[in-house]
């Protein structure tokens, strides 16, 4: 079934949920200023499906089109058409779709269930089929939760259990768990978090390897969201002033699990270390690929910005500002063009098309070291107003409204409100959380290079050179 | 005079100024939570030169000691002790300490009066000395305006007049001025602003090639306040929640010139070309040699809260992460050392020492792109959490305090307050004005390459090139 | 056919050709030491199709199974192979492989031709197709010039028309060319040299407007060798010492046509500015997006030369050596698959594939600074020793020889000669021609960013953030 | 005393020294075609000398006056002398001047010297200064050893004790030492080597802690050089062809002690861990300080002959490429000014004024970051010709040297000749060893960034976090 982006809300509005904001349990949380601009970025991945073919594919397992995220890709355009999806996402939201995880826990807890179940004769896939099934009739929105909060990183997980969410209690019936997650986009706006582990774990430390499946009604589950600057300018109000109006800052919570029950017909890994691997490898590698055709659309909406900032200046055929234009351009064709290279020299396993894993990870590294480079392009463009500009309440003002408003405009093309909305979206790329989102969004490019270091196949390569060199002719 | 940061406060509130904050005219500027941080800054620039000698040297004009930044430095000592000063500010602050700008328009506007006197028979410089007088004897804390609004940069002053401060009336007792500049931080908080021209002019645009003084009572002078997503934070309360709480955001504003009058005793530049191009060599070789010691301090606060960070996680003996904090040592002892080596190699200008105008745009480029090289190491120490914490206000909650306290303490030594504010520090870093106010302070990189490229002695180099080559040898 | 590598040195054997290498003309070129590397290389991609059925695909044009350097590629699935080939090849010979300009024209001329046949009525695509048969038949090598030595820069062609290949002579059976083109990569070692323009031409300029196919044999061209130092090394003898012994640093020449007939039959462009422009669009884009997988190849073989030192050291374990490793693999695979993408989102083109534009330049940009990022963590992990080592001479001399073979070895699981054989392999690495002809070959990565930013769809982009925004919302 | 060039180079050639090239000892060496180049470069230090005063004080130690090199430096003042003379001589030898590790051997040895005899009560700075007082007198050129060849670096000293320079044997005149050293620029055109310890050593390591002065006609000592293609090229001869022809490539050796007896009054160092320790900080220092400053003067050559080969190709108006040269300098400028102000805050230590040691480190950072960043510049202004051009050799072949003339001219303000020369000498930067010898002169970049790790003052920088934070007020 294919929602609409209403019918997300209308769905979302029937929840009870325990969301705390600045301190406060917050009641009406679909009409809560913070909230709403990720409702608005979920309900749009829900419009933009219903438009676009490629979007919403055609599922064998329920028999009707699905949301493309909440899909099971089996072939190299079916994860083509996931990146062009979640690039056109990027682009036009400017900030988090909040799905994506879902899609990656997907990808990764299909193959992994099956492979358990070949090894160890359980119906872990059974189990995750009909969930994905509800899924996908039901057209849920699906985030996946992994990163723990770790506590003192000089401890291993055993001496910091309470910091890694781990089982408190195994009955008959599920399991009840404890624990918390940090870093999650978008969790209480979901309709399942998919729950996985944060890292492999060794042998002794089973009690941490497992996987299951919560729903944000599940008792004992609470949301702190984060408290950024732009959620205090979207409790304040505005229109232009809050730089990305409809859509917002990338808004993420902590999850805690106070003692939360799970049956087991949500529980995909108990006790597996290999099954954690498993899952964890194929979801490091999706989410890193995905992440390359994210970023490449951020970057074409910072373009546009660039773009139309030049115009508004009148300074749009400066041939120095039109270099760092095509500089932004190469940046994102080439994150993107990594993703869809990784899709096309990917794999399958378990009947799941998987992206090629060193390139996904090299894409990560240069979806990042872009995300950079093309934020200090736009600044150059931009220059230093986006972070010294007047609010729009100021141009209201009956005293210095009508100053600001002529000294403000520059292209006659452009009213001073629509160059004011163009500077204070360019000031939310430079200051919003997007920076350290990009950098650290499926692990930091460090973890990526030991990856790509662990991965290599070193030994053809230097078998090319041993060869080019005659290496053993004379030894 | 050396007078106590407290003096500085109540002098300043014993002031009338019109601040606009967000839309509406504010009573009480210096209660106001917007401006509370400003003031504190500038506060703070009084106390350290209370405590430190070099920063409070003699001056020979008033016969007493004066703020350095308030002083007329003579020796590459002089101008070491400035830098010196102004990198522990930045260091201490973490935000801008507003005073720099003013100090650099008494190091240009000096020797500037006086080549114009000398040229042209004016008594500028005596009218420029008695204020000087006035402002070291009265400790003042000055600032200075230079950008402009500019309008469709596609057109030429002319065609953009008011676009550009500019004279609207000549009287016998002074002039009247009309315009706007932007970018102008803490210029509502200081006692004196001087007002530059943002660019040299060409023959027939004399009208706009004025410098002169203005003090924020004078009649006319609105102040509109920047309106970041940290000013919103900061209206709403808080404390370590706000990231830098004593200090905040570089807070800037933009100044509108509505029919001012300034006597011609507070005029230093009227209608001369070559008055204006020594002033803005001289500004902005001095501005941005300045800045690069002031980066060298941010980056020392960056470098403080990586370290502090890395112990609270208790990773601080993890050699990769160490590699990190040593390359962000070395940016910040390169910046400061180009600005220590530029006062060495200086030279003097009708008595004023000033930086090597080479080394001065070289330590705006390394300044610009180390900050930017240290913000990814800060962001890549500190992980995605200071986008993603919960606020100091969640700690409190009855249902999630306690929760949150245990999950977010991690090394024993630091209590989960004490990790959060060095979490919500590091989120000012990348969250904040401070990386397009690095970019941008002084002009930009690429404003600064053209400087290199324009003063450059190449023919010594191709001098040097041609005779190893023995290049004439047979043409 | 697919000849073997001996024969294609066979056939070499029984031309002439006027090749002049420091000074002098040579004779019996095929056994110069500064030729041998070239055959060798070109030898090489001989047996390699041979040996693997992606390179050799079968030609509908000849049926045959043909070299895919000399295919008319029409599949995505065509392309990649083209890019798989050429990466293999870039890692197995350390150096050019020679051959893909030659790809690169066959792949622009047959849809230029194509197209001016359609709208001119001319039967230029007739000729091609007739050469290109030829060349499939008898398995040619072939190569493309295009870079004029254009002389004074400052000048129009028409006022440096000598700097321009250009018509002399227009004859009933042909015409006469004369002029020079520079970095010609191996064309004194190939079967065909096409002949393209070295840029678009405006009208009046229709006299350079020409693209032809010349061969080695034709009366009065002269290839004049570059003469680099790793040249003089192999004009002096010696094995290892040589760096990449067999196949030698990448070898280029001046082409001289002076005054050169050429057949109808071998012109494929007469004057025609459009036909121009299409050509060399498609040349450019074609050559790009090869040049990052080529890249991908060499930083394999740097790779490999870096995995092996490390061994050879004793220092194959230490955690931040094998980061460096990491990130060259990052690069390697980034490079491969935005070529990768570039084919799978690349377009039909008059019957052949032609890879993404914007893409293909992307990987250009990509290519060049991943070299040299790899190419100074190649220097890292290498220390000093690549250009502080002695001689493979050195090792035999009976004084000091012994006493070098002891100082030299390292890890015991190398000999010395093994060692010194990898160290001069990096040596040749960072000396050799490749860090220049990485930037320029395919034209200069500012080049590519000029083509990013004409071609790239700022529309879509600018339309989503005014979308995002409500930009015409109040204007 | 202050000699010639030509006194030295006389001086030179009345020694006997074994110095092997390409396999062979070499007879007549100051002859010969790979030493003639380091004998101009060091000969040009004391032509240098004698025309600027700045570069030959005078020195109390023989009451005379001496070579800026022999000097030991007490003033700030004297080590900016210093770096001016060696950034001068970089910029005009374009390559190593062979003299500046014996100036560092000289900053080094003599506090460490002093200290020793303070805490040991041993004679050992009298030696050294009976020495110093000889060096300066006679105007000998030094160098200093210290790379030993380590061998499998999985290995501690102890267990690959003959790849450590290391006594064999203790006499009553003196002692006899064993081992290599590599990476030695230009030792065997020097008067006296020091040696010293390549690394610190732990307690049980002793006999590898020492430190002494040898001279090339010591007996067993031995120099094998190394071997690149520009040696290759020196030894085929010619003019413009060789890039550098005055002064060449870098040129290193091998040295080995077979077995050598040196005097006590020549051993500085006997087994003392804490000389060695204070001896190679203060030589590191000292060397990486000054290889800013070198660094700045490469810059210079290259920055010169960018300019150079822009008006030779009719370029040099075209704004995007004067910007790289402003590029260029801002880089030159930033290395030099660091090195200036290392030595403006430096530090005496026993008499001898010793750069900052964290500026000094930056600045090696920051000059190998600048180096890379040049040479793509340059590469990016020069083109592929660089690497493609024909030779001198082939423009005096009667039947290609006149075509070839007519088209390698560009600007009719330049020869071909002239071009020719240019681009020989950009080859040179792009080909030679300069930047591997950049990157690990004086250490890797990575050593410099351990050591400002180690050094740096972190407690100041997170006290002032502390207290702006009011860290301590709630714990």
């Amino acid at each position: 079934m294919l929602i609409s982006g209403n019918e997300y809300v209308e769905r979302l509005s029937s929840y009870e949920r325990e969301i705390f904001v600045k301190g406060e349990k917050i009641e009406d949380f679909v009409n809560h200023p913070n909230i709403i601009p990720v409702i608005n970025s979920i309900a749009y991945t829900y419009e933009l499906a219903k438009k676009v073919d490629a979007y919403s594919p055609h599922s064998d397992l329920v028999n009707e089109n699905v949301n493309r995220l909440n899909f099971v890709n089996r072939t190299p355009e079916d994860l083509i058409a996931r990146y062009d999806y979640q690039r056109e996402l990027s682009m036009r939201l400017g900030t988090c779709n909040y799905r994506c995880t879902g899609a990656d826990a997907i990808a990764s807890l299909y193959p992994a269930t099956k492979e358990m179940d070949e090894r160890l004769g359980t119906d872990y896939h059974d189990r995750f089929l009909k969930l994905l099934r509800e899924i996908q009739k039901r057209d849920y929105a699906c985030t996946a939760a992994l990163t723990d909060v770790k506590g003192d990183r000089a401890k291993r997980p055993k001496e910091a259990r309470e910091m890694y969410v781990h089982v408190v209690e195994r009955r008959e019936d599920g399991i009840v768990v404890s624990g918390a997650k940090i870093h999650q986009s978008g969790a209480f706006a979901a309709d399942v978090n998919f729950v996985l582990p944060t890292q492999t774990f060794k042998e002794g430390e089973e009690e941490f390897a497992i996987a299951f499946a919560a729903t944000p009604e599940d008792e004992g589950i609470k949301f702190v969201l984060q408290n950024t600057g732009y959620q205090a300018k979207f409790r304040e109000g505005g229109e232009f002033e809050l730089g990305n109006p409809k859509y917002g800052d990338r808004i993420t919570c902590t999850v805690i699990f106070d003692n939360v029950f799970i049956p087991w017909e949500r529980v995909f890994i108990f006790e597996d270390l290999k099954g954690v691997r498993n899952t964890l490898a194929t979801f490091a590698t999706s989410h890193r690929c995905v992440g390359a055709a994210c970023k490449a659309g951020f970057i074409d909406a910072m373009t546009g910005a660039a773009s139309l900032m030049l115009k508004a200046n009148g300074l749009e055929k400066v041939p120095a500002l039109r270099q760092r234009l095509g500089e932004m351009v190469g940046v994102a064709e080439a994150a993107y063009a990594i993703s869809v290279g990784a899709a096309t020299k990917g794999r399958e396993e378990q009947g799941v098309w998987q992206p090629n894993t060193l390139m996904a990870n090299a894409g990560k590294v240069v979806g990042v070291e872009g995300f950079n480079k093309v934020l200090m392009n736009l600044a150059d463009i931009a220059g230093g107003i986006p972070v010294t500009a007047p609010s729009e309440f100021d141009l209201k003002n009956p005293e210095v409204g009508k100053l600001l408003r002529k000294y403000l405009q520059a292209s006659p093309n452009f009213s001073t409100e629509q160059r004011l909305k163009i500077i204070k979206f360019i000031e939310f790329w430079a200051t919003s959380s997007h920076l350290l989102g990009a950098i650290h969004g499926g692990g930091s490019p460090a973890a990526a290079v030991i990856f790509l270091q662990m991965l290599a196949d070193f030994k053809t390569k230097e078998d090319a050179v041993r060869e080019a060199l005659d290496l053993e002719g004379d030894s």
